[in-house]
């Protein structure tokens, strides 16, 4: 008996890989034979998903800069064979380098185009860049900087390119820009459909998130319109370009960018639903499955594959909410939370690889009864 | 595919017989055919169970006395065809009956020796007599009195045997026993192993919890042993004479019974081991397994004879305490917890059918899939 194991992280508790493992580790007691794709949204991990999933890489360290310009370490993923970067805008950019003395008037993402730059010095063509856990509200034009692009004042001095330099670009000089850029096919992996600007843009939605005093919102938006009129020559609703703070925009104006999930390209590249068709069954699950999982989440994708394939599908979940028919009608065999005694959610969340642990080998000795 | 359901209580939650049923109602869901054994210990829920699980039986209601003589009526179980009557000590003589302003010295079981008596003229041959849930402390005199017994005092006159005549009494005569009690055959339904008197004895244990100050225990047991030497010539330990407050006692002495667990007289009247041989799986379970469970709790009992025979068997608990290979060394293919959300024991226990159903459904999805 061969299972395929997917299962999304349960949050606060267990990443995907690690997940994984474990149900992996309890099949093989019971001499049920796995393989595992880790799954990643964009966020942090992703990178250690695409290198966990596909064989061929390797995690390259490179010199950059965090959001405030300080010297930094950063990881990104590369596969050589295929010329292919996976680079987390967390790992430079993320919320954890916000300083509580700052706001994203003070900050950029230079440090995720010098990641992008490293990499397509390293002969990358394809670079997939994981927009989840930004920390930055910069209209992604810090990593448009790293990549060559100056932005300038209208004293034709170039611009750092924080936040709020946003509103006092004027031209935007394009004759230094990287020439092997163009060569670079760029991918954003992101679900977040902001537009840039607006009630539902990056300064009104994720501003407050990230530091910017909610009085200077408004001031912030109109700065990134004008970045926008400077850039595009027009102020327009593009879905997805709000997306970490802006970078939405300058991977999709300037770097020519498909948006796609990070569900999406994880099981492109690792075949997901051809190594559905292969196994006897699937595991999938996350921390919590509830009626939002019929809007496209992880686990009811897989599901949703599994009964395309008719295969057996069960979700290993910390939560359930919704009746088991519900889940069923989705290719879902059985919802197995794993949650197993009385427990507060920190408990629940403390012990969770312990009690998925437990779930894993009930299954397992039930499937080789 | 037809399955043996036989859980267990789960206490403050679900009897036995409720879970059964929410059990067999999910599996013919899936067209899983059932039978149901209910399990009772020879507490509140033995008669229900015996009915439940024996055909042809009826619940007979007469009238008796509380254990402070005052006039109710009361429940058991008549099965004609076997001329055998169930009858639970809690009926007329439970903790329920215990009244504020009374101890165990103004209280006794002649209300339930009215219940045999009544079962005895209907022509019970065979008296299961379940111990669980006593408000007495009589030494089981009471009921001996109801059946003809006479206990004198020292002027030869007959006392009404409520606790605090223990001590009195001097002389018992038989020459009035109900002489149809010679061909009955009574079988005390019981784990309890206290002996009648002494520290572990019926006063020392069961006497506070039943409203005996603790200052007049010792007291108490003296009066027991006396009554104990008048009775039968000498002061011994039986294991189990302690039991109900030491109606234990006088069933064994004065009426001969033979005592078995309540899990053990329902094994034997439902034919469960033959039940077992001839379905495909077994269902049982409780509101918790632990440790305790394989000291002779019902569901390692029944999964033990689930792996005699070769089939797999199924808990299904409130609470697993210890690891999963512990109870498949006794024949358990999967403990499942039905607790599958982070809540408080109180949720968890009024939650209890609603878990329960769930779960039995998550089973008979895996098992026809």
């Amino acid at each position: 008996m061969e299972a395929l194991i997917a299962i999304d992280s349960f949050k606060n508790s267990m990443t995907s890989i690690q997940a994984n493992q474990i149900v992996a580790d309890q099949l093989a007691e019971h001499d049920i034979s796995s393989r595992q794709i880790a799954i990643a949204d964009g966020g942090e991990g992703t990178v250690a998903a695409f290198l966990a999933n596909q064989p061929g890489g390797e995690a390259v360290t490179a010199a950059t800069v965090d959001i405030s310009g300080e010297a930094i370490q950063a990881t990104y993923g590369y596969f050589a064979t295929e010329k292919l970067a996976v680079i987390e805008v967390a790992a430079a950019s993320g919320i954890q380098f916000i300083a509580a003395d700052k706001t994203p008037a003070q900050t950029n993402t230079y440090g995720t185009g010098l990641l992008i730059k490293a990499a397509i010095e390293r002969s990358a063509t394809k670079i997939i860049i994981g927009l989840g856990g930004s920390g930055t509200v910069d209209g992604g034009a810090g990593i448009l900087r790293a990549l060559g692009y100056r932005f300038l004042d209208a004293h034709e001095q170039p611009l750092a390119m924080v936040g709020r330099d946003l509103g006092r670009v004027v031209r935007i000089d394009t004759t230094q820009v990287l020439p092997a850029l163009k060569h670079v096919q760029f991918v954003n992996a992101s679900d977040v459909t902001n537009p840039l600007t607006g009630a539902d843009g990056a300064a009104a939605i994720f501003g407050p998130q990230k530091g910017l005093p909610v009085e200077q919102v408004t001031d912030y938006d109109a700065a990134m319109q004008h970045y926008m009129q400077v850039a595009t020559g027009q102020v327009s609703d593009h879905l997805g370009d709000g997306a970490a703070g802006g970078i939405g925009f300058a991977l999709r104006y300037f770097l020519g960018a498909e948006v796609k999930s990070g569900f999406k390209l994880i099981a492109e590249l690792s075949h997901l639903e051809q190594q559905v068709a292969n196994v006897d069954f699937v595991i999938s699950g996350e921390g919590q499955v509830d009626d939002q999982s019929f809007m496209g989440k992880v686990p009811i994708q897989i599901s949703e594959l599994a009964q395309a394939h008719d295969k057996n599908c069960y979700l290993l979940v910390g939560n359930q909410k919704g009746s088991n028919q519900a889940f069923a009608d989705h290719g879902v065999t059985a919802v197995l939370p794993i949650v197993d005694h009385v427990s507060t959610l920190a408990e629940a969340m403390q012990q969770g690889p312990e009690n998925l642990t437990k779930m894993a080998d009930r299954l397992a000795r039930i499937l080789v009864r």
